[in-house]
């Protein structure tokens, strides 16, 4: 527990003088003109110029504070958190340094890989705590540069835990948080964004709460761009701390730290780390609930409602940060009942973007990878451009290959026995592949009472807009048009529209209908002579495991399947159908067969032979309706298929 | 008369061996992957690719000969009439060489800048002809080299006329046009697509028609890549050359050179300088009509007509090669009732295309050029990158500067005379120049009973689609709102739409309401109060000459006004508003007050004055409707500014 409480706990301290609000010459160079696309102004800005324009705007923000997991499974859970309560709309995330756990390396858990992922895979932006007590510069400036490379912007800068009691300064070591901003300054110049803890009762290891802020102002002018606060359990202290403050001239944002009372252990733990005393009114609510731990929760809740309330209504708050442990329901509860959790924040693109500055101008993505983002991410992190506008123009032909497959962010989320049991201990035949993808659709149980809620091409269950074509879906599956990917058509639906929005609001988004599926060489011998009365209404690529490849597609030319028409922008075009990558999604879709689903079963066994035939026989098939304004064609498409065969 | 006929009469000869079909390695390598929208394959391929295709795909074509005019102000006349049978959609025209006119030369008359302005400002595939005796091997380069400069890519490689009677061959020189032939290739490898002449009845000064066919076999066999004949006057004489050619081996594309007789006196010196003889039938015909040139020229296209469909009926036929005379009807009668004129021949943007290979990628123009694209072109002819796809990722900002504004192709068609009596011999003040407005829209004539036809912004009448908008344009100028372009707001009609279709067929276009004009600060004034009830939805930029700009637009960023969506394609989103070259467009739309109108007048008259005024005063406005699915809100806007305003 001692590591998962790093930030709330870490009884750094120290300081220098207000950087406060230089103004972030990097990105306004970019956004002068021509280069980008940019939908929202957020991928451009800077996290302190978008907390400023919160504030500016009146709009109440929320951050949540993360430590890293201990093992590859936990981290693998860790991220799919980050998925659910980043849908919520944080300003940032932040994650802990873990001194203990290997911080800066490259394993799976560590701080820095957490927020690499975080960053680019989960698309949140994100500040990765550093500490900087009993290291050596060179270490420091490592893990810095590799936090630039990763695409990292924001650093939390802390002194840590000093290990030992017998604790002395060195002469010229980082002694200091303020050591750190100072050196991050030096040599960083104005790359990062600095953060920096603030104590509202005053940092236990200081003289004095005076001392202690001008310790903070130290830190604060030495380049730090703003502060988040240690959590303390009444609102007053904060407000006093902040008004303190402002007196002797820190004026750059404060971000009081909220830690909703999750548990009875857990908040005994961290008054013992943290020194900070809990409040005997406090005290007096707990002590007879100590055994009930929905009880203290929902008191946890209560009293960070009340609190987060008063600091809003007290005009001087506009962002609330909190102290998650790594766990969902309380913080989110609060934020619910706070009214700053936004069920359905507004997606800028209809993928997620991912937060890395290389990749701000993206903005076409093939329409392959929809349900495996994070391996779409994966497999282009070497691409030195990214498709802005055409995604011809500057998209790199090579895709990362597939041996790096296992890596923790590309696997299952569900355990192998829970797979088997959605997708069947023995297969029997094809059939019994068809009910699978069947149940997956449907939502319905399968055979054994399973529901089926997830798919190696799918880790989640179907898209609410793809619910719009459930119907319709149910009834090729279950004839053996293994669909892994569709839209509907969409013709001009406002940009706000809660299932098929993206972008700001005022524009028109479009779809044209679009289905991807598995299926026998039988359907696809049938399919092409219905496909023939369509002609160019109907682009289709069709391609088996070993490459062969059927189209009909002009010049390889890529088809866009999803735009949309914004005030004053230029056309937004974010999916398109790509007859090049789609050779190589191909590779990904026939590999997941056998890595996710044939390897369930023992070798030369029954159901893995059946899972084994497919990906040897079957072929994958994409289909596009380019008449988007008329009703979709794509299922007479498939009738007229099943009625040839019949 | 002799220069008019250059290539008709030219007594040149000579030959070598089939380069018939070698494939054009430069644009299949382009064409390979990525990195073009391309609406239109023409814009791709090589002439004689568009030749092969048109003729695998059985549709007839035509193509025009012009020769270079004498004067500037013909070059201006010969410009439009290049415009107006372009529309007509010929495979190609070519540009005699006007030996006597220092041909390679930068003059406006010159066969090297009327082929340049032919590729380059109107779109059309065009073919220089160069002849090459009595010229030394280092000025036929350099003229070659020039005309690779300028983005042309066929030569028709002559002999030219020797000079006087007692013509030697000198050794190593350039004495047949198989010379020439051999030294575009041996200099230029593949890069030029060469056309040779080729005579039906035999070259006046072969020995024979058989030695004849042989010199015209060595000039294929050299690297010619089709032939285009001289006139004749029988369809029998055509086909049994052509029989006899493809008998000796010949197999390249053979186009039969159609002489429409226009008249009498052409016809005689026709005869005379190619040393044809007119069959008896047709001097039976003319001789007793010989001062009627209506009737001679009647029977002229009669003639053709019949000629021309027992050619195309042969089956041998594909293409008609049309000897103009620079002259615009017979050749139109012809083919317009051979059915291969096409009226409306498909646009593949809603701008016209330069041909220049350069531009080939080029498919976003901001939309003030929209009435002067050859301006556009000229300012921009000295960018190495056209935008493809966005406009701000490769669009230089620099701007060509309106110093060379007088260039021919820049200057309005009419005569100062004419744009008085149009524009107001003396005008009594700002009321007057909008009545000038008003009468360009609404086609009446002025109150001297003049129409006015054109203006500075405008060289053409009203197009068609403004014309849709013509009621309410009438009532806003009248009042002072002086349009100078505007484009309504279209909600997907089909890509085949007469009127606003264009790009393949399949598609939908879709346009954002646009509105531009000036008018003067009191209008502004009242015009950007009404704006603010209007917020996102209508952007707008405003400006005077001194350069004072009022936007709502975000971030400098271009809006895309017209766009389209096509099977397989991405979306071309070929027309931009864009706020950085708006000012460079601003400099042209201010100048041409004075350039255009106020220098009509005496310096210091009252007339000058007005002009003078309104450019020192008025500003240069632009609207842009967001909503196009909504009825379009800009006449609204333009109705509560005069209503604030009373």
């Amino acid at each position: 527990m001692v590591n998962e409480t790093q930030h709330i706990c870490s009884t750094s301290s120290s300081s220098k003088s207000d950087g406060g609000s230089s103004s972030g010459s990097e990105s306004s160079k970019d956004s002068s003109r021509c280069s980008t696309p940019v939908l929202d102004a957020d991928r451009h800005e800077r996290l302190r110029e978008k907390m400023r324009r919160r504030q500016d705007s009146g709009d109440k923000w929320f951050s949540l504070e993360f430590f890293p997991p201990r093992t590859a499974n936990a981290a693998v859970n860790l991220i799919s958190r980050f998925d659910r309560m980043g849908a919520g709309g944080p300003l940032f995330i932040d994650v802990t340094w873990h001194p203990a756990g290997d911080p800066g390396s490259d394993k799976e858990t560590s701080s820095m890989i957490i927020a690499n992922t975080a960053v680019n895979y989960c698309g949140l932006e994100t500040i990765l705590h550093m500490t900087c007590c009993n290291q050596t510069k060179d270490d420091i400036t490592g893990h810095l540069q590799k936090a630039k490379r990763l695409g990292l912007k924001n650093i939390m800068a802390l002194r840590g835990d000093p290990v030992g009691e017998e604790w002395e300064e060195e002469v010229d070591g980082f002694n200091y948080a303020v050591d750190l901003v100072k050196h991050i300054r030096n040599e960083f110049d104005d790359y990062f964004d600095i953060c920096v803890a603030g104590y509202p009762k005053g940092h236990p290891e200081a003289e004095s709460y005076e001392a202690d802020l001008r310790h903070l102002k130290e830190k604060v002018f030495a380049g730090a761009d703003f502060i988040i606060t240690q959590l303390f359990f009444r609102s007053e202290t904060f407000l006093k701390f902040m008004k303190d403050c402002q007196a002797i001239g820190i004026t750059c944002p404060i971000i009081p730290g909220i830690f909703p009372i999750q548990g009875y252990h857990s908040l005994r733990q961290l008054v013992k780390l943290s020194k900070l005393e809990v409040p005997q009114e406090i005290k007096d609510v707990i002590e007879p609930i100590k055994d009930n731990d929905a009880a203290i929760r929902n008191y946890g809740v209560e009293l960070a409602v009340s609190m987060c309330r008063e600091l809003l209504d007290s005009g001087m708050v506009h962002g609330l940060h909190f102290y998650t442990l790594n766990r969902e329901v309380a913080t989110t509860e609060v934020l619910k009942r706070l009214g700053i959790w936004k069920e359905d924040p507004r997606r800028p693109l209809p993928w997620a973007v991912s937060a890395h500055p290389k990749r701000r101008v993206e903005d076409v993505r093939p329409i392959f990878w929809a349900s495996r983002p994070k391996s779409y991410i994966y497999r282009t992190q070497e691409w030195d451009d990214f498709p802005n506008g055409r995604w011809g123009n500057s998209s790199s032909p090579a895709f990362g290959e597939l041996k790096d497959y296992y890596l923790f962010y590309l696997k299952s989320k569900s355990p192998r026995e829970e797979l088997l049991k959605m997708w069947g201990e023995e297969l029997t035949g094809e059939e019994s592949v068809f009910e699978v993808f069947t149940c997956y659709i449907t939502g319905e149980p399968n055979k054994n009472g399973y529901k089926v809620t997830c798919m190696p091409w799918n880790d989640d269950p179907l898209a609410t807009e793809t619910n719009l074509l459930k119907e319709q879906l149910e009834k090729v599956n279950r004839r053996g048009i293994l669909t892994i990917n569709s839209q509907p058509n969409i013709n001009g639906k406002p940009s706000t529209d809660p299932i098929v929005g993206w972008g700001p609001s005022g524009g028109y988004v479009f779809q044209k209908a679009y289905l991807e599926f598995f299926a026998s060489s039988e359907i696809v011998t049938a399919l092409l002579k219905v496909l023939k009365k369509y002609e160019s209404r109907v682009n289709y690529h069709i391609v088996n495991v070993k490459g062969q490849n059927i189209t009909n597609a002009p010049d390889l030319q890529p088809n866009a399947v999803t735009w949309g028409i914004f005030p004053g922008r230029e056309i937004i075009q974010p999916t398109v159908v790509d007859p090049v990558s789609f050779l190589y999604w191909k590779d990904e879709a026939f590999a997941l067969w056998i890595e996710q689903w044939a390897k369930l079963y023992e070798e030369e066994s029954p159901s893995r032979m059946i899972i084994q035939y497919i990906h040897d026989n079957y072929y994958l098939v994409n289909l596009v309706d380019n008449d988007f304004p008329l009703e979709n064609c794509l299922w007479q498409v498939v009738d007229d298929t099943f009625e040839l065969l019949n």
